[in-house]
């Protein structure tokens, strides 16, 4: 025994004799002392954790270990060989972000294990307490004996402490684009949610308990606790199955075709379960303990990653006016529109043109888990990418590449090379990704462990081509955009397209919940910025709708964060609103400072950003259904500083169902001492530029 | 109906009408007559065919057809649309090959059929006869409301005229290397001959009456029966098994992860299930059949290919002298050991020097369904590719790259493109690829169709960059290196490093039975000549030998065709026998003509070939276990020359149980009109290279 019991100031260990043996507790605590996490190794080698918060408990006590399939064997009792600790503060600096420096500030605790029955498998367990939560990893160091291993199951559990109010969507193997749904954890029915889908392309509901992470709580106590992974490598997502019973919920990993979760060798070590708490939501939105789990990246020159705001040949397809696929006459991609949009784009100053539908595939690209479909470098006849390319670097305008897969990875890993080499020769430096269908490898899964692996690969070969990545239908994001500082933004929810979708579309509230939620693993490419919400324009059969104000939609820019923001509406729909065009154009993609004002899962959100290298802020609030009055401080503005604050916000009369795009623009001038309101319609929000003036 | 009752010289169309309905035969015969093939469609719309030869049944009515899973259809009931014939005779000339001229005559016959139930799908059947056999494949034509499909189960059936005598290795959706069996149909039992195999990497056994294909037939009557398939092309390899109380091969196709066969679009041909016929086993060999019904390469310049003979680093791995892993301290790829074989490369006239054990990976590549293993660019330290790029050069000598994939096809693939621009750049034209290990994607087989696509995408890939490609551990052959004649040769079959394999090894009539089964898909990197017999040469511990006289493996050379060909064994070896080794300097691998003197599976095989662009003639003769005399005439050399034949035989008193080793070596003046007669010894051989003297 390399331990003894001992007590630092953030760790305590103690043994408790019983009469046939003794357990063990290492007990942590943040560096603040607010969180205190117990590590137990009971007298017959099982091993829990429980974490509390000032008193409060947040996970009662909580069973760790695996299943392997090989060796055939269950971790779960374990004699304890070593414990180490460390206190942790530091701080770094993202290339890109919401903020300009970032603490890492943490204590950390590693027990070292040993299996107590035959094989004897070593296994560390390390726990980390930041002041605002928890991440727990397992370790598989390398050992005699064990080398190749394979998961079958992982037993990390998370027992709560109430039947707490839960923001979810169903557990699936395939898909991440469900509505989210509001209910106590002992309601959960996500087999019932996800039947009431329509329109997503795939999905592999696990079961009727089963719910994705992030998982957003709040408790009756009072606390919000968020459950989520960080730095996802080589080891399948995360999806949580609830025992109503007795309220835990159990680490559910997506399968790979043989029925096996992961195939690993020593050393290895998994990503992080977390567990982010506190009593204020604003703090979860403003929580740095993802980002921080993940490693920086290697030491390069990322000089040529640049933030962006793009525009796109995309919702017109959405809406009717054209189609991704060349025949039939209503082509989007042609070299004409194209140009079009590039037109626009330069005249606004957006940085590029994303063009959807410029290549050779479409007319049969999805639903028959086909695997030749697209070949990525066969532009259609009429889309003359020489003459584009030329055209986009006169106007000063970058094409975005799209990189559709319909699922068919193998068939885009095979042409990863050339594709990139396309790009690059073409002057593009950002591509799209697509994984719209059913994935081949047959029978693999969008979130198991080879995609998993795919989806990084591509993050790793696009980093080493210097082309910015912006992955859509990908496995939920865990932080990896630290390590990976081009793979910018994903979609990996239900971003802004569903608002075509016929049957549940996107709810008011959904926005209000994508922040604590999808987002706290990484920037999310929602698209926003729709100005026509009524999407009957190119086809009056159309019934969806948009069901938001077109000022909510200026919001979303600043409380939807992505260094990659698109301004997702038609040129012509712009034009018809000049004026609103000009927060967007105005609104910025990166930032020195970001202050979460006021938030609360499912109802509103506030959040104020300070522009990178700029004395200028932006801020955004919206709400869900209801009507509500922002009524802020300015008192994150800069000292001794007055700004003209431009405010976009919705007129009288306006809300989502009936008037979305009444709204209205004030100027005035504010200091730090200034308060702001507004009142935000149903389905509302507002938008403010503030620029210093003197 | 556009056909009616008619009377080609090689087509009758009858119809017999019956009480309910009437059933059509379409009847075709070979531009000889010998053959006749019925197809009938009968009256509840089965379709079965019937194949003849003089009168005597080949193939009794058998049932054609398939079940698909997309749609859920069964095809088996059709109404007859249309008949198309022809008549076709031409001659190509391979860009290498055992003749220089091929002739290609067949009649065929295209039924044009419609299932009689809903949803009414069209389908072609087209049989071909040339005189020696005959071929039937399905088109998917395109068609309305039938696009993409998917193949559950293919129908096609061989019913047998009788319980012949065949030459068999078990149905298995992995592996072709087993020993192969000899016994009569009705005693096949699959699984029990496989259960002997321990020394095959993976296998996936179908069961006790399941047989691969080519598989070799002998009846009772006399006839050479050889069933195979031909442009094996985005299908699953054949299987066969047999329904022992009808005497019916059934089609069994290799299933995916699915267990679907075969996912599809229109238009659609499936590979050709032949049948090769003749009285005589030298026919067979003969037979041109297969490499007629695959389609010619896309017009190109090819005069990059070249046949040739190379020595590799590698056989010493198998007798224990080095290892393919550098850790261990016996590194058989070491700079210095590779220049060494450059050197005797180079000193003997050898085109090339294989290198395996090269590239780092070596260590921990086996056995672990892992996924990263090689990544075909990284040389172990102690292989300077640089230094030995520059030496081969200097030498005149080609390194040949390999590529184990350790059957990790995914991580290939994605790497195919930097593999052989690495190739490429140090100057190698020629690739041996491996397939040792369980597929990746996992579930897949080495046989099925995601890996029949994956083989053609790299000789397609290696053929684009001009490289000469050499398959080991690959779907059996089909005559695709008429299409691909880059693709010039593969393993596909027990070779002869299982002469180091302890449990069956290679028997002595083993290489003569593979010219009637595996060789009739094309040629196979068997790698002969092997002269030290007893592998405990390096470690006294090995009991394993080779089962030939030293003489035999010279003959192997000559009846064991490819256009790439080994000298399998050591420097040290060759020097010790250089008037042995002189006949594997001077034979050839090109070849203007060749001549199938004698032949029966399982027991002897004599044949002549005559180098390409000129008068020099080789002759190989193997028999198996048991002594025998060659005893031919040489009345296929050129008229009014006298040759000089120098007569590589097994001595007296050799055989290779105990003295294989013992050769003589005789020169003997020859003409047109001169019988050879020369001893082979239990398991022996004779070479003789016949050289113009005047």
């Amino acid at each position: 025994m390399k331990y003894m019991n001992a007590c630092f100031l953030w760790l305590s260990i103690w043994t408790v004799a019983t009469t046939q043996a003794h357990a063990q507790t290492i007990q942590l605590r943040s560096p603040d002392h607010h969180l205190k996490l117990n590590a137990v190794i009971a007298a017959n080698g099982g091993l829990t954790y429980e974490l509390h918060r000032k008193g409060i408990a947040v996970v009662k006590p909580s069973v760790l270990g695996f299943v392997l399939s090989r060796p055939e064997v269950r971790l779960d009792q374990f004699e304890l060989l070593r414990v180490d600790s460390s206190l942790v503060d530091n701080t770094w600096k993202p290339l890109w972000g919401e903020v300009s420096t970032i603490r890492n500030f943490y204590t950390e605790v590693k027990l070292s294990l040993r299996q107590k029955t035959s094989p004897g498998i070593r296994l560390n367990v390390v726990f980390r307490l930041f002041n605002d939560g928890m991440g727990l990893r397992y370790e598989f160091p390398e050992q005699p004996g064990f080398v190749h291993f394979t998961v079958k199951d992982e037993l990390t559990a998370f027992s709560l402490a109430g039947d707490h109010k839960a923001f979810w969507i169903p557990g699936d193997f395939d898909s991440n684009e469900y509505s989210y749904q509001t209910s106590r954890l002992s309601e959960i029915d996500a087999t019932k949610a996800a039947a009431q889908e329509k329109d997503i392309a795939v999905t592999a509901v696990i079961g009727p308990h089963s719910v994705q992470t992030p998982l957003m709580m709040k408790s009756g106590n009072g606390l919000y606790i968020n459950v989520h992974e960080a730095a996802l490598i080589n080891y399948p997502a995360l999806n949580l199955t609830l025992d109503p019973a007795s309220l835990t919920l159990q680490a559910t990993l997506v399968p790979d075709v043989t029925g096996n979760k992961a195939w690993l060798q020593t050393p290895f070590s998994t990503p992080w379960r977390t567990v982010i708490v506190s009593d204020m939501a604003t703090e979860i939105l403003a929580s740095k303990l993802i980002l921080n789990l993940n490693a920086p990246p290697p030491a390069d020159d990322y000089s040529w990653i640049k933030p962006q705001k793009f525009l796109g040949v995309w919702w017109e397809m959405h809406v009717g006016k054209a189609t991704w696929q060349m025949a039939g006459g209503k082509h989007g991609a042609t070299t004409d529109n194209t140009k079009r949009y590039i037109d626009f784009a330069s005249r606004h100053g957006f940085d590029g043109v994303l063009v959807e539908g410029w290549n050779a595939g479409w007319e049969d690209w999805f639903g028959n888990w086909k695997e030749e479909v697209f070949d990525f470098v066969t532009p259609y006849p009429d889309y003359d990418l020489q003459e584009l390319t030329a055209y986009a670097r006169s106007k000063g305008v970058k094409l975005i590449m799209h990189h559709e897969t319909s699922g068919s990875v193998t068939n885009y890993e095979r042409r990863l090379d050339t594709a990139y080499r396309f790009m690059k020769y073409h002057g593009m430096e950002t591509v799209k990704t697509g994984y719209v269908g059913k994935i081949i490898p047959r029978g693999e899964h969008h979130d198991g462990q080879w995609m998993v692996n795919h989806y990084n690969r591509v993050a790793e070969k696009t980093r080493s081509y210097r082309i910015m990545l912006d992955a859509h239908e990908p496995v939920h994001p865990t932080g990896l955009h630290r390590t990976f500082p081009n793979w910018m933004a994903n979609e990996a929810a239900r971003g802004s397209e569903f608002n075509n979708a016929p049957t549940l579309g996107i709810t008011p509230e959904h926005t209000t919940i994508l922040p604590f939620t999808r987002l706290m693993g990484g920037p999310m490419d929602f698209t926003p910025g729709l100005f026509h919400m009524q999407l009957n324009q190119f086809d009056p059969a159309r019934s969806t709708r948009v069901r938001t104000t077109l000022a909510k939609q200026l919001a979303l820019y600043v409380t939807m964060y992505s260094p990659l923001q698109m301004a997702a509406d038609l040129p012509e729909n712009y034009e018809q609103y000049p004026d609103a065009f000009q927060f967007i154009k105005d609104v910025a993609v990166d930032w020195d400072d970001t202050r979460i004002l006021e938030a609360e899962p499912g109802d509103y959100i506030t959040i104020a950003r300070k522009a990178k290298g700029t004395t200028s802020w932006f801020l955004g609030a919206i709400t869900d259904e209801n009507a509500r009055e922002l009524n802020v401080k300015l008192d994150f503005l800069d000292d001794a500083v007055t700004y003209e604050a431009t405010v976009y916000q919705d007129a009288p009369g306006a809300d989502w169902d009936h008037h979305p795009e009444l709204y209205q623009i004030r100027q005035v001038k504010v200091t730090r001492k200034s308060q702001l309101k507004v009142p935000l319609a149903p389905g509302g929000g507002c938008a403010v530029a503030l620029r210093k003036i003197k």
